[in-house]
This record gives C-alpha cells, structure tokens and sequence, in this order.
C-alpha cells in the first residue's frame, strides 16, 4: 500500500532546530543537547556564521537554511536600488558564511540560490531574499515528507531498521531524511523497531537521534557501532537507513565514517541498504567515490568523550570523518524526486541529467 | 624467514600484569591505566576473587593465573596431610575463585588444573601447588612466544595490521596473544604499521592496548571501530589480528563485540584474518558458534564514558559483549600446538581430537 501524499506525520515531527523570528533567527543548540535544550538567538549574519562553525547548528541541510537566514539578517543593513546592487553588498556577508563550515554541499548550494534570487529581484529584493530563505526551509520540509513516504513505501511492515548518525529534524528543517523514512515508517506501520548506531567519535547517535526519535514518542535502541554486523545476524533488522553528504553521478555516496562498514555488513546478510538525501545533495560533477577527499579531523576527537580523557598521551590517531558506499552496496537511493534502486551512472544519469 | 625459537623479544616485553612476591599476589590495577600506574596486593585467597570481579584484573589467561595463585594464598592457612585432604579444605575457597567471572573459560581451566595437581600431591602438596601456580603462569608466557612467532610468521615484510579489544601483556601472563603476534611481527620485521580499534564500550584498545604498545616502544594508530572498514579500503592493513574467548570445534571463534564486523570487512577487502589464543581456548565439546550463549551486559555502559553520561534518560540499549566470527572468514587460528590455516571441523578435530 502506497502512503498517501497528504498522510499526517505532525505526530512525529515536532522538533524544529531553525526557527525565524521574523527579526532574528533562533537555532537549537545542538552542543548542549540532550540534557540541556537551549535556543540561541542569532541577530546577524556574522553570528550566524559563528553558530554554523561552532555547531550550534549542524546537519548539512540545517546549515543551508541557517545560512540563507543569515544572507536576510545582512540584507537589513544594506541599501540597495536592487537585487543586483545588494548582492554586491552583501558578498562580503554571503563569503564569510561560505567559509562557515568547510564541507557541507549544502551550504554553497543554499546561498548560491540566494545569490541568484538576489541577481533577478527588482526593487523588493528585501522581500525576495527573505522569500528565498523562507521557500528554501519550506522546500526542505517537504522534501523530507517526500522522501519519507517514498523510503517507506520500499518496507515490509514490520521491518526493523538501523540508522548511523543523525539525519533527522535536527539536521534539516524538519522531520530528516533517514530520519524522516524511519518516522514514516514507524507512522505507517512498516517499522516496528528502530536501532542506532552511537556514532564515534561525536556521538550524534548516541546524543541527538535517540534523544530528537523519543521526543516523538519513537523508542530507539542505541547499540555500539561495532555491534552492528552482530544485531544483523540475529535477523532483527530487514533495512540499514542512511543520510548522504555527497551521492555521486554513479551512485556512490558519501557518509558519515562506518556507513560502508554497514555497507559492507548489510550485503553480507542481505539487509537492505537504503540512502534518503535531498536531490540537492547529489553531485553528478563527480563521477564516483574515488574522486571525493575524505576529510580527516583532529585526532584528538578519539582521545576521550565529553572532556574526559581516556587515552594515554602522545598517542597517534586517524580521524576520518566520512566514508564511501560504492553504489553496488546501496539497494536504493531515495530524493525528493523518486527512488533509484540498484544505482548506477546510467540510473543516476536518467533521474538527475540536469542536476 | 622462519623466526628462530630462542628470538629474544626481551624489548618488546616489558610489562608484567600479574606478579607473585613469594606471599603475596601484586596485580597491575587495569582499571586505573593508563593515567595511573598502580598494584594492588592481595594477601588472600578472597582479595583475588575481589580483584577479578572488580577487573582489577582482567583477560582470560590473566584471570586464570590470578586464580591459581589465589589457591596457593588459601592453600597456607590450611593443614592437611596430603594433597587430596587440601583439596576438600580448599574447595570453598576454589569455588569462590570460580564465580568470580561468569564467562572467561580459562578461569575454569586453571582451577581445575590446580585441583587436578593438589589430587595427585602427597606431604609436600603445599609446594606441589604453588609449583602449579607458577608453571601456570611460566607456561602461558612460553605459549605466547611460541604463538607470536608462529603468527608473526604467516605475515609478509612490512605489512600493516589492525587489532581490537586487548590482548596483550595485560590480558596474560606477558606478551599477550593477538598483540604478542603482533610484538613479534614488529620484532622482526614483518610488521610496519599497527593500528588499534577503540573496542567500545568498554574502550579496552584506547584504554590498554595503544598504552600496552607504546611503553613497548611500538607506535600504535588509534581509530574508531567504524573506520575499520576505510582503513581497509586504503590499503594500509594486511591482516586483522585478534585474540578468542572461545574457540569452538568447527574453528567458529567467539570474541570481543565487533569482531565479527572486522572479519566480514576483512573478507570483502582480502584482508587476512588471523585468531590466536591459547590450546586452553579450544572447546572440542561446542560443536559451533550457535551454541554459545552471547552474554548481553548492562545497557548503562553505553550510556556514557568514564562517569559522564552522553545519552538522554529513558533510552534502551542492546549490550551484546562478545560475537561469533564463522570459522569460514578465519584465514588461521594460531594457538601455541601450531597454525590451522582455513580452520574448518576437519582440521580442528586432526589438531585438537584430545582437547
């Protein structure tokens, strides 16, 4: 049975981690969280950038958002016979929050729509830019309801599922990605039990997706990472659900660090390995894995948990922090725009040519 | 190059767990390392017993000489004219020893090593049993030798290995079992680059094994479980190097939670993987991995690290402490008798048919 497009999810979608104040941008803090929930409230541009960088607010799409909120509280100072003239005021303002976050494809793609809408406005081009941001987080709000419909259509009811990361309200502008399947899954009946991974070394696991699922009266189980292959063999899970920072013009995905493990792990078993991202995530400039830079991060991040050290000093460590899925271990990719199964360069080619 | 028997490993063996003063036990106090270096000295029969539940002292072969030498601590307070009399006078303080860990196969060993010496004693059963004691702890030591030569051997020139959990000098009489491999491949050349998993939840490499490694002058890479996988995938790793809990007659190794995920990662890269631990591991009467029980620990050890709590209250967990590796992902299981490359039930009955 196929969820209908106007299906109710507001009983699982209650967290909002970006609100516009209509003069201020107010931001979950996503630091503190779970044990302290705390807004910050950014009155400019410049201190938007600063909560981007600090993650006070993270999640590639919630970065988007937040930044194109930041462009609005820079257009406020600037004066402008037009869009075109704003915008060459507010580069100053648009590069800093550019430069807010090194990685994430959101970003760039948030304030280049920002950009452009800029370039085309007339004389309101207040109104518009503030328009763009505010169509820009509406979008993504329903791009997840999209994808969490379309990701939970592919699930046998009563399925259980294991998530990595956290892909959910908290990194968007609402509801998730994976996150948003698992809520539409759990809404509809085609998922009875839902695992996540802890997620080491940040623990975005462990802190943020059980905490924002049980806001929504969702019971997660947390496991350790490397207890996954293990809950596998014991057949209590059908699905492995994932986000994606980029999806290549073949497929590939990159994702936070021990998806492929879980790749890997799900094929051996034959669980099913589905990726949930917005189509804006999907960058056919790159042909496949091999051609994206895995960033590597302090090494300090292996050497303790929340300020306490538990590792021994002048120890070396290796940080990565994402990793590749080669598309021949994904069973399907999901955006706003429909489901891939099996992807590939000719399948992603079709769907996405003009991406 | 076969590594001669009498190689002096002597530089790479410098830390000793367990030590026996003449009337008393001292044990390295594992749960205090790496930050703080302390023995603990037990003078009776029940501080042992302490100790282990308390994991003052842990890993298998360790527990098991502790607990020998708790019987020759009991063993001075009692009078008896020959050995088969201390047994029954010994008996309570044996089966105390015994329930001092649920699970660890050799604690059961040693016991039963030591009862078996004591039946056999005449007048002198109080040296006849401290002898015991000390053959116990001589000959794991000789074992974990032989083993790391044996294994170091199967490793070509130069290679990178990844190991998990601990397996070293602290889990043994010395040496260890995986990572005696491992300083025996450092030794002589085999080894070039080390990497160790974090092994939560307990953190037992961040904690012991890169500490273990380094105050042996070898260079250990720390990493997450999850980047195992990636590891793999950049070349950097020959083998995956791990020790056992149980090895069952089939060559089906049960060990640390997220073995089995490496040796399925290992496969799917042609990285080899290699199992090493004592003959005293072999249990011929468990025909395969199904048939033991996974102990499933206290979900609040996923609930934070070192006293700070990272996980929102009211979130299940599932603790799985150990997992099976199917001897069919096991490239060779080393134990002090000799290698079994590609273990299957044939080849474990030919080297074990009297275990």
């Amino acid at each position: 049975m196929t969820i209908p497009a106007d299906f109710d999810f507001s009983r699982y979608d209650r967290i909002r981690p970006i609100q516009w104040t209509g003069d201020a941008l107010q931001l979950l803090d996503q630091r503190k969280l779970p044990f302290v929930v705390e807004n910050v409230l950014c009155s400019s541009s410049d201190e938007v950038a600063e909560a981007i960088t600090a993650l006070t607010v993270r999640g590639a799409p919630a970065i988007g958002i937040a930044a194109a909120w930041g462009v609005v509280l820079a257009a406020r100072s600037v004066q402008a016979a037009d869009g075109a003239q704003a915008l060459v005021a507010l580069q100053p303002a648009i590069d800093r929050l550019n430069a807010s976050r090194p990685t994430a494809v959101n970003l760039a793609w948030a304030l280049a729509r920002m950009s452009a809408a800029l370039g085309r406005a007339g004389a309101d081009w207040l109104d518009v830019v503030e328009a763009e941001a505010a169509a820009i987080a509406r979008e993504d709000l329903a791009a997840n309801h999209a994808m969490g419909a379309l990701g939970a259509d592919l699930i046998a009811a009563g399925s259980g599922v294991l998530t990595h990361c956290n892909t959910g309200s908290l990194a968007t502008a609402g509801f998730g990605t994976a996150l948003g399947v698992i809520r539409a899954g759990v809404a509809t009946g085609r998922i009875g039990k839902v695992y996540a991974g802890e997620t080491r070394p940040w623990l975005q696991g462990a802190r943020l997706t059980v905490w924002e699922l049980s806001q929504d009266g969702i019971d997660p189980t947390l496991i350790a990472d490397s207890a996954a292959a293990h809950l596998m063999k014991t057949g209590a899970v059908q699905w492995v659900i994932v986000g994606a920072d980029r999806i290549c013009a073949n497929g590939d995905t990159a994702n936070k660090i021990g998806t492929y493990q879980l790749a890997i792990a799900a094929r051996h078993h034959g669980v099913k390995f589905m990726v949930v991202a917005p189509s804006s995530t999907v960058d056919m400039s790159t042909a496949h894995g091999d051609e994206i830079d895995i960033e590597e991060r302090d090494p300090g991040e292996l050497y303790g948990v929340g300020g306490v050290r538990t590792v021994a000093e002048g120890i070396a460590a290796w940080n990565p922090v994402f990793d590749v899925v080669p598309a021949g271990l994904i069973d399907a990719i999901v955006t706003e725009r429909g489901v891939i199964s099996a992807p590939d360069a000719a399948a992603m080619a079709a769907a996405f040519a003009s991406a």
